[in-house]
C-alpha cells in the first residue's frame, strides 16, 4: 500500500504535540515530551523550517514553535513539506528522483499521460480537508504522560530482558 | 512521496487497455498491445481476478475481460486490488505485513489514535471519484500503435548499442 514515510509520520506526532502545547520548546524537550529520539526531532525541524511550517526562536528561551495557527496547517502540507508534491506515480513527479529512479522517456506518447494529475490533484483535495487542530483534537486531551511511560515500560522491558540473557549466557 | 507499487502503475495501465478496447483477449495478446511483459501481464490477472475486477473465459478465443462497465471501477479499487486497504501509516492498516514491518505495540495510547482513520477515508473517498471511464478517456483516442512503435525504438536502439558495443570490443 502506498504510505507516508516514517519521517513524516513523526513530523506529523511532533506537529501535533506543537499544537497541543502551544510554548516554544528547545528539540531536547520536544524529544523528552514525545518519545521521538532526538535527531530526528532535529532532522524533521530542519525540513519543516525550511518549508515554513514551524519557526525557531533564538536565545535562553528559544526552541522551535508553530509558524501558523493549527487550523490553517493541512496534512497536505505536512506531507509536502517532507515528501515533496503529491504524486502517486514515478512519472507524474517532475522532480528528480533521490533514489535514481527514471521516467521512462516516453512521456509525450504514454496513453496514460495526464490522467494521473488529476487523480493526485484530488487527493491532494483531500488531504486539504484535514488540518493540524484536526489532527490534534483527538480523543487524548494532551500527548505526553502516558505515552511516554508506557514507551519508558516498554524499553525497560527490552532493557531487562537483554540483561537477563547476558546474566544467563 | 507516498506511491502506489510499480504493479499497481501496470495494473491501472493493462485494465485502461482493456476498457479502451473492450475484447476478450489473451494475456500474450494484452503484452503485445501494451508493450507490458507477459510475467507482469500474468502477475497482475490474477491479483485483478482475485479482487473481481477482471474475468477470464475459457476455450479458444478466450482470455481475459473486464468484470464491471469501466465506469462502475474506480482508481480505490484498482488500488485496492493490488495493494489492500487505503492507509497512509503502517499503524492503520491492521493487516499483517508482508515486510515484517511491525506496528509499534502502543495503539491504544497513541495520542494520534483514529486521527489518520480520517484522513484515510477522504483520500479512498477521493480516490473514489476518479473512474477507469475516467483514465480510459486521455488525450489519446488508443492505446497502442504510437506507444507500442516508440517502445519497440527505444528496445531497438538499446539492442543496436548493444550490439555495436560488442562489435568494438
Amino acid at each position: 500500500m502506498f504510505r507516508i514515510n516514517k519521517l513524516t509520520d513523526y513530523a506529523v506526532v511532533l506537529l501535533v504535540d506543537m499544537a497541543r502545547s502551544d510554548k516554544v520548546r528547545a528539540a531536547q524537550q520536544i524529544a523528552l515530551d514525545t518519545g521521538v529520539p532526538l535527531p530526528t526531532v532535529a532532522k524533521v525541524m530542519k525540513a519543516l523550517l525550511r518549508s515554513g511550517l514551524v519557526v525557531s526562536h533564538r536565545g535562553a528561551c528559544g526552541g522551535y514553535g508553530l509558524a501558523h495557527p493549527p487550523r490553517s496547517i493541512t496534512v497536505a502540507d505536512m506531507i509536502q513539506a517532507l515528501e515533496g508534491p503529491i504524486a502517486l506515480t514515478a512519472c507524474v513527479d517532475k522532480a528528480p528522483h533521490a533514489d535514481g529512479e527514471e521516467a521512462c522517456g516516453l512521456g509525450s506518447l504514454c496513453p496514460m499521460n495526464g490522467q494521473w494529475d488529476t487523480v493526485n490533484r484530488r487527493v491532494e483535495a483531500a488531504l486539504r480537508t484535514v488540518t493540524l487542530a484536526d489532527m490534534a483534537a483527538g480523543p487524548l486531551p494532551a500527548f505526553a504522560p502516558e505515552f511516554t511511560r508506557a514507551r519508558a515500560a516498554v524499553l525497560a522491558a527490552e532493557m531487562g530482558a537483554e540483561r537477563a540473557g547476558e546474566m544467563a549466557s
